[in-house]
């Protein structure tokens, strides 16, 4: 049994870790904290999580993490960098959910997070959590930089195309749409329910942090540095990335047979068949990515459309996919939940 | 491994018992037949089953449904009381998510579903599939009468108060919220999103087809007939039912340990503490109820508020706790998800 | 034309205000304050209001409140009792959207609104503005007590069968349901649309502070203290409050002709034919109440159903409608929105 | 005053027409018609116009509509075309909501709307109602070809930078992002609460019958044939189209200025100041379009977001804004509604 500890449980990638690690066959919570919430009771929090958690929040100066084989992080940016070294120092694996280990260049990362980074050494040495495309460096890491959600989806649906180098890599373009989740549990205004629902907007036009991260991640595939534009959205749903990608073709090939070939072997990737449009609600609560290609009027832009729930295969279901790689278990423990439709 | 077989699967109730029977460890679902959708691959029709149900939708006259160890009619009300019997006689236990054996008098059936009953006999043997008042009746059962999604929320929440006879069973109310799901996914003018999105609204206040069924419950508990106000609502969510119950007090005890004491051993309802306010939320895609009890300023009217996923403990999940005694397994098999929030 | 102040533009009602009064013949905004955003134009915040509301927030400090002929308090609980009495010393007509001045006992109060009471003596000045059964008081008022959105929907349900004398008075049941707009724009936590959304829960039962209100209200009705259970609940929706009242019959009527003829000269109420369920959305936008009445299979318990849109019959345009009454214009004017279906 | 017809007057064009016109200070509508529903009263159908609107749905064949200034179909597409030709030759000017005479190219037509066009002669005279474009020849027209919504909110957002001449028009991309009151008031599967709220798909990529009315709108600004990508999505919301916009800048420019300066005139288009985000609500339940132009950290491509109410600046406000052209009323009569937020 592999023994969990979770820093930062009361977002809601926390209780997305607590839901999926209470029904996780080969590890078991051990540990949570929370400075604001010391003391309580995790199912008092959330009661979903009645007579299945028994935990209670600790003080993160008093909790015994070093006694765990594996810690996530599930804080705000700019937390693991500070406690996650002497964790890896005493031998823990670490898995951050946040973005502070993502990007490799520190100054780039700097710029974007506003933030001096209290840890460049261990960026160096941390490992981008993307199975797909990192699963052998995963195997042996130490410290996981857990994907961002856009990223996920992002990096998923471009992914076939850049690595065969049949697209116009300097003018690809990302409009996402994201549910509201994404902004955390956060108490602010534009996240309420009477500013959020019934809305749609798009955010963060001249510059999201996620672009750096989606950057970097294709710039490694294509082997160059891309061109990207990124529109993040504000959907009023709660969970749910649907990423509508635009490729330009450079290279005919056969575009379908491209995406289902590299995705064979995935156990969390599903190649959908031609003409299919891919829901939101199908990954629902699944750490599962949904994929369909068309090159519509058959012209010479490409559009991808990639979907994954962002609390799971964007944030817990991933940092457990990677936690199964990491511990050698079965990739898929713990990771079959059906999606819930409706 | 239970042969399992469903009637009538392109529903949300079909769809929920594939989502559920997929998790199953003693189950598995060998037939589904539908009528107007034969020849199609369930997981077409419901994505999020793709790589989980590899079945077809089978004509249902030719489909051997009497291979199966238990049937699952998940069809409009009408259906059953045709095609059941001629499975049990051939030995096949069923389970009815729908409402043709769940009232014992088959003439006020007859008036509130508006059709002559086609099988009378089998009402008298059937059992009404609610465990926490039935147990052991759905140990020999041959044939359940599985409960209708608002009789369940307010049976479970009044029972402790009727079966001990502590409040004024001539004048309960239940007034009930549910989630749009509960109408089906027939397309139909008023369960547009359009319609139901952003709204809130009563129905059927002159009478409901749930109001003979929660009587016939809650009269066998009194052991006398009972008087009761049942109001639905329709509130713009997917799945949930909040039921909130009023009665007048007849006599002082303590309310909380009551219910505490009368769900002790029930591993699916769940008593929340004094003073709670349980959300639906909290059971989505589970199976379980949770109840609170209050008594506003020590008056003499008690308030009880109880919810459940309309799909799972109000149908699906039901259906599957009732297979689990039937056949002798844990009742907690295949049912052990944790609800889904946010 | 009217010199309109507003105190606290930045919450739904003072949106709600400015929405209405942009439309308003008669009346024009000179002055909104607002203590954290002074400076900022009204419409950088409510983009809505682009191009129809020229304003900037004012400091109150600043703001010559004493030039306008009446002034809105649209701010939290507690500033109106404080800065009021100034204003109305000068002459300036108030009118309170907040709780201070509607409630006669002080004690009771403060009781439920845990702060010292600054301004007694205006308690007794304030005419609590339901125009339905205090018209002729408002006609001469200088302070108004605008009702809450609950209480609201609950007495012009409850007001005809409770002024004729023909139910129970000691056993009111009123189970309310609320848009969550209600929660005003304040960030916190539970309002979040990933909290709020696809979700449904009571709130409050152990007591919420409109219930005094409520009980005044139907206690001055019939001429006696009432018995009465209010139970609200948050509903997913943006805008709305639906009522259902339950109460038992103490005399025979034609319920129906009862309702009709208490409201024929009511311009904002609306009585529907029998059988029928008013829908929030049928008063979205709105200064309407709609209003059914039923006897369910001819019982001894009436159900009573009430809506409106909590922001205008139940906040601002019931504001607008007093300030028409008080300033000797129609009615309805600036009133007249019909209401936005779908 | 304009005497006003509206043929099929029950779906959410129908009742929006029908809202807007019933504040409008020159307007009166005279008649309304439905083949399944003549004979109910408009206001049995849709509550909300309570006290509103007196008139009753007429048979078409019965109804006088020769008597009317102007009549808007509101009908399916191949209505109008067999319909209106009778009526404008009887004098009567005819407004059409649906697509019969957007299409100049009626081999182009049929190809996409998939019947033989009844009135070829009457394409040809048809001018199409996008006011910002075509201002002078609505003045004259007899016949409306009402723009589509997505057609609206793309044509819009791209015309300043079209018509100057300043971007490759060859590869214009437009996603863009619809509520579900788009999909029309017919009961359909895919419309229903529980399939489209908590969800977020796209749909018709391989091409959608708003592509080629794109198409021909931006190929004449350009005077050119374009190339164009479009998406649509559907979001769960009631109203509101969000498109955002993507096209290479083929020469420098003040794109924000260009913008300001296409649109200063204009009473129904709002350009908002750099950096801004609009959103749906904005302009929910108004006649007004809402625009902003990015240029994400200076690269070659510019993003234009470009919002509308899909039911009013989409469809029956715009409807409006050509019958007060036609007739010289001034253009925003009737259109001042403020939106609705929250």
């Amino acid at each position: 049994m592999i023994k969990v500890g979770i820093v930062g449980g009361t977002g809601y990638t926390g209780v997305e870790l607590l839901r999926l690690l209470a029904q996780h066959p080969d590890a078991e919570v051990v540990a949570i904290t929370s400075r604001g919430d010391a003391g309580t009771a995790v199912a008092d929090m959330f009661p979903s999580l009645r007579g299945r958690v028994d935990l209670r929040f600790e003080d993160p100066a008093k909790a015994d993490l070093r006694a765990c084989d594996v810690v996530f992080f599930a804080t705000p940016n700019g937390i693991a960098m500070q406690q996650a070294p002497g964790l890896l120092e005493a031998g823990v694996r670490v898995i951050d959910l946040a973005a502070d280990f993502r990007i490799k260049d520190v100054a780039e990362w700097e710029k974007w997070y506003g933030m001096q980074h209290a840890s460049p050494a261990w960026v160096e040495r941390a490992v981008y959590g993307l199975p797909e495309i990192n699963r052998e460096s995963i195997r042996g890491a130490r410290l996981i930089a857990n994907p961002g959600c856009y990223p996920t989806a992002v990096q998923l649906g471009f992914m076939p195309l850049v690595q065969a180098g049949l697209v116009d890599v300097q003018h690809l373009i990302a409009d996402a749409k994201s549910g509201v989740s994404g902004a955390g549990r956060k108490a602010e205004t534009h996240s309420l329910f009477s500013e959020a629902s019934d809305n749609f907007k798009a955010y963060g036009v001249p510059g999201h942090r996620h672009l750096p991260e989606i950057r970097q991640g294709l710039g490694r595939m294509a082997g160059n540095p891309v061109g990207l534009t990124f529109v993040p959205h504000l959907t009023p749903m709660i969970r749910g990335i649907h990423a509508t990608l635009y490729a330009r073709i450079g290279a005919e090939a056969d575009f379908q047979a491209l995406f289902e070939e590299r995705y064979a072997n995935e156990p969390f990737v599903d190649v959908l068949p031609p003409k299919s449009h891919p829901e939101t609600r199908s990954v629902r609560s699944a750490n599962v990515c949904r994929i369909a290609v068309h090159r519509p009027q058959g012209g010479d832009t490409l559009v991808v459309l990639s979907v994954i729930d962002n609390l799971v295969k964007g944030a817990a279901g991933q940092a457990l996919q990677n936690m199964n790689i990491m511990f050698g278990l079965d990739e898929t423990s713990g990771l079959c939940q059906v999606p819930l439709l409706p």
